[in-house]
């Protein structure tokens, strides 16, 4: 019965007293949260949107998977720049006709997604529309000489990426289809359902870097997240430092899971353009990324170099074929 | 012919380039952007948004008012916490139905609002949707002993408005009612509409404060901004503070352009009531509190004060009665 009750049955104001008790009390209650930045430290912010019916929907999504990935996208983005998180804010847009208790649990998604990095969510708006649509926030901080920036690789970089490519794809698909997966053990099966509704972003990277910094005080690393994809990532790394990369496919790792029921082309399309697993792609000297790569868990690799020339190839056995963004993912795409 | 360019035509990528030339080109690029904050400042970070059809609609808001508004409402609430701005963040969902040329006026309105105060906007995120809206998240910083804060009020404080109230309500109703105005002269007329359309945020206030705390250096200001009303500014105040309040009705300044059309009862409606004035309500010692009055101008006044007794009461010539929170303004509420 209790589950029954809509955001119209109790305004604004109720729907904001019930979500307080997911906010740390002392940082609610002004027009605006206070919050401390660590000495030396820059200020990172990013934001992102998602929208019902574009960015999830019912049948892929629970409202606390919703809020899960939301809070994982924008953490992964802190991860990209090498910065810790500080805290989070949270816009929510939606129809009165959508139940308190489906609020709840996004907020539980959301709160579930950040506890393994105590992060808090630390204010943020509540309206009435005809989309549910959640435009979150996050803000995190670095030393500004410890960025990871996309503009600052170099020839002769390695590339390394910190775990599987491809697995949120194949997990999307199960939840589409679920009897593509019957030739899978549940456990597989369930890992790859996991990788969609439940990524996790990759600070524990940061930490690994910043230990590595005791060694190499002037690492530079260059990088991103892969959200868009891996071969988006490589590329859009290759613009924004005027350089090129080799990638060899055959040192991608390809999931596991996928060996009972993903065929060779498929795996290397969702490696490559699959998008959303929120691994970081970094560039930085060749030994430093192999003392990174040994701390990484399986699917981590050097999968190429950065080079001088700009293009960007991925060789195969016996073909060398250009990366190119066009299947990168783009809203408002006319097909 | 290039005004009729829809989103959809050109895609998020498209967009998205055309929107970076209202950015600093040094803080796009990366997954997130970095940015500095002063020594022994916090960070304040504050977030809105606004849903074409309940914030604002075609009939009384241009794409460009909008745009300024949303700057203007979120300013407020940097400088309803004595802070100075440093940047904005844009996450803009909207049907890609929508002219290119309607986004750019929308940034164009959002860059004209930020202007005065030298703040970028430094990302966001674009993406589709059914319906237009508009979360933005505005970052400032603020040294924490300097923080205005709603819980800190204190019996026999001055409470301080720093301009007229019901201005904005009133340049509503002429929008939506040009005739009701036919007495006013148009320079009045226009001064109404523009307190709706361009409200100004009143970050000056937080410079005058600065500039006082150099002669009084414990300086404490409770207070916020009258966004949702005077009233309920007020009332909010008291009860962070757990407090209350005597409020005097004619130390309340009525707007000048109110006297040939609007009655006396529906000025004070408004006045107390018709919000998004986004003046602040300050509570500070009263010796302080007049050497700031007399730095502001019309419309500034001194209307009562913070008494120990927890009730707000509203004093007419004739009567008292008691403010209440039960005419702001609620998103979902059932009437």
């Amino acid at each position: 019965m209790t589950k029954e009750i809509r955001v119209q049955d109790i305004g604004e104001q109720g729907l904001l007293q019930r979500l307080q008790s997911f906010c740390p009390p002392d940082l609610i209650g002004d027009d605006a949260a206070l919050l401390s930045i660590a000495a030396g430290h820059s200020l990172v912010v990013t934001t992102d949107t998602l929208v019902d019916g574009v960015h999830f929907s019912d049948r892929t999504t629970s409202p606390a998977d919703v809020g899960w990935r939301a809070v994982a996208a924008n953490l992964s983005d802190l991860a990209a720049m090498g910065a810790e998180p500080i805290a989070l804010t949270v816009g929510l847009s939606l129809p009165g006709s959508v139940t308190v208790n489906w609020v709840e649990q996004l907020y539980q998604g959301m709160i579930d997604g950040l506890q393994p990095f105590q992060t808090p969510i630390v204010g943020g708006d509540i309206c009435r529309s005809s989309v549910i649509s959640l435009a979150i926030t996050a803000l995190g901080q670095v030393r500004p000489a410890e960025a990871i920036r996309r503009s600052i690789a170099q020839p002769g970089d390695a590339i390394l990426i910190t775990g599987y490519h491809g697995a949120s794809r194949a997990g999307l698909e199960l939840l589409l289809n679920s009897e593509l997966g019957n030739a899978l053990e549940k456990t597989a099966f369930d890992r790859l359902v996991q990788a969609h509704q439940r990524p996790i972003p990759r600070l524990d990277v940061v930490t690994l870097l910043t230990d590595l910094r005791t060694q190499y005080p002037d690492l530079r690393v260059a990088g991103m997240d892969s959200s868009d994809g891996l071969a988006d990532a490589i590329v859009q790394i290759c613009r924004a430092s005027r350089v090129g990369a080799t990638v060899k496919r055959d040192q991608i790792p390809v999931p596991p899971e996928f060996t009972p029921w993903v065929s060779n082309a498929q795996a290397i399309e969702w490696m490559l353009y699959g998008g959303e697993d929120f691994e970081l792609v970094l560039c930085l000297p060749i030994e430093i990324a192999e003392k990174l790569l040994v701390q990484l868990g399986d699917g981590a690799a050097i999968v190429g170099k950065i080079t001088a020339e700009q293009t960007v190839s991925l060789q195969n056995k016996d073909a060398i074929v250009e990366l190119s963004l066009n299947r990168g993912f783009q809203h408002f795409s006319v097909r």
